[in-house]
């Protein structure tokens, strides 16, 4: 028995994890980027507005070597709230799971090796439409041939993602999809009614029920190439979507796109399940049948101010740190308050060397 | 006019230097291992013996960093004569052209993100078969697929690689294939007796002419997997054999393989070319009427004695060096000169931090 919880469709879930436990994992980072972003409030990802751009990059580069080439510091807010990644990293270094980096409309190149897919960013959807139609179709496209690639050598692929601003374009295109959806948010004041006003003038731009309209006008380049991954790695090898809210709309695009639900599961932390702004599991019942798993990350044991801020409903959530912590559970049997020394560690580390 | 000179089809090789000049590139560095490195006097890659293994993640870090994490120092030998990769690095980065990093065998993992195939790493040829004809199979099947991804978003694939030992088993290859070829070495007394009496070896066990069996029987993971890549990636875009020996093995494979002859040109060292112990160009001839690109790196003119070496003999190629100063001045259109500056001081930077 691991700390790792089922939710939804409870029989599949012990399947999978059954099917995974102890195999081998490989954690994809996809780093993208919408203008949505530089909505004023919309997200506390980076520590200042100017480093929006920077903290896919950055975050990607944290994962991997526990600091920042992109920036001089790692993405902390100013008061000591660290990005997500450092539980990806902390999780993923525990457990010797190697990470690949995907560059799928990130406006800034990480300074490490990665996969180009050449996709152009997304557009701020509270002006335009966030996608032209055929960079829909070319990420979808993408998506599957990496997806297949990545999927050829793993028993288990985790697919974290790096959009700031990408809740919003989330619950746009599950709006969009009819999805009665309430998203987490990376700050404890849930900016609803900043985000209902910007789905409100997005879905009056377009009225098209069609998914790949959708995700046009509401979306960003992250969603349709996850979807299009998730489409082909899940014939293959078993996957783990890492994630919380921009899961549920890659999700429910996969639906369109296609993919093995026998195969897929949800990996978030409990911050996004307990979120009582939101209604996680509500929205990922709609939309399939998968399982959900979620891990409590415990932070509010944890010896740092800094990290007990996500127990307060920051962060929550982000770089894949759910799906990593669990994948690291599943490959070694870590226990959840072991998992969180390592965290420790690492935020003790960071921040003395700072 | 750039310092880029053209041998064999002077024709295509223009033309192929006309179309990706100040054009997107991608440097991918396949690292793999053969046993065959283990043979007592057979390489100088690695700066001990017990390093050898190291060697192909050491220089993909290299490349990427400056500096090597899995192991303390940067591969050279004792003495100060550097990996190419220093020639790499510095190419890559003056250019700003982006690495990835694929595992097709090697036995160490790099510490940094990488694509991961699953690829066993091959036997000692002097003992037994490289490789099971199945794995074969798998290298290129599996390299076709990446080949594709990476093809799809650049105008020019820079194709790297680096396997101790691989000029030993990319020679029994060729005459395997019944291609009339001696080899460039990384030692000045290139020790051609004792590759040729492994050829012997290797070619009496078994008399197949069919090219997978002579892959399985004489080769590595890397000729095949690079074959694959080669094969699908010139349907799409341009692509650069980085390398001298090595990649005449891979070109004589792709022949079985397909591959499209107006898109590939081979880029390596004039020191290859140079090479009176070796016959590059005959090789590429009797294989292919494809383009071959050379750069002199006139390490004759540095500053330092490690890298005069490369002009006495040593060294002369590997890590995609050569394609990679090609890169460089076909994107940028820096002269041979001002590379050298920046290599010597890459060289000045490593050696005076150590």
């Amino acid at each position: 028995m691991t700390d790792v919880e089922i939710h939804c469709n409870k029989e599949r879930g012990q399947k999978f994890i059954k099917d995974v436990e102890q195999k081998r994992f490989h954690f994809s980072f996809v780093i993208s980027y919408t203008e949505t972003a530089e909505i004023p409030g919309i997200t506390v990802a980076g520590a200042d507005p100017n480093f929006i751009e920077y903290t896919p990059p950055a975050d990607a580069e944290f994962i991997q070597h526990g600091f920042c080439k992109s920036i001089d510091i790692i993405p902390m807010t100013p008061d000591g709230k660290p990005t997500p990644a450092l539980l990806t990293r902390a999780s993923l270094q525990h457990a010797d799971i190697p990470q690949v980096v995907i560059n799928a409309g990130s406006k800034i190149l990480p300074e490490l090796p990665f996969f180009e897919t050449g996709l152009p960013f997304g557009k701020n959807i509270s002006k335009e439409p966030g996608l032209e139609k055929s960079s829909v179709m070319r990420a979808i496209d993408y998506g599957k041939k990496v997806g297949n690639v990545l999927a050829l050598s793993t028993d288990c692929l985790v697919i974290g993602e790096c959009i700031p601003g990408g809740t919003t374009t989330a619950l746009s295109v599950m709006k969009g999809l009819g999805i009665d959806a309430r998203v987490s948010s990376s700050m404890p004041n849930n900016p609803q009614s900043l985000k209902n006003q910007i789905v409100e003038k997005v879905l009056e731009r377009s009225d098209s029920k069609e998914p790949y309209d959708v995700i046009a006008n509401a979306g960003d380049p992250m969603i349709p190439f996850v979807a299009g991954m998730l489409s082909t790695a899940s014939e293959i090898t078993n996957v783990i979507l890492a994630g919380g809210t921009q899961m549920a709309a890659v999700l429910a695009l996969a639906k369109s796109v296609g993919y093995d639900k026998d195969r897929v599961a949800i990996g978030t932390t409990s911050y996004i399940i307990d979120d009582s702004s939101a209604n996680f599991l509500e929205i990922i019942k709609q939309i399939s049948d998968i399982p959900v798993l979620s891990i409590n990350p415990r932070l509010e044991d944890s010896k740092f101010d800094g990290l007990h801020a996500y127990s307060k409903g920051f962060v929550k959530e982000g770089a894949g740190a759910g799906g990593s912590m669990i994948a690291s559970v599943l490959k070694t049997g870590i226990s959840s308050e072991k998992l969180l020394d390592l965290i420790d560690n690492e935020y003790s580390r960071v921040t003395t060397s700072q």
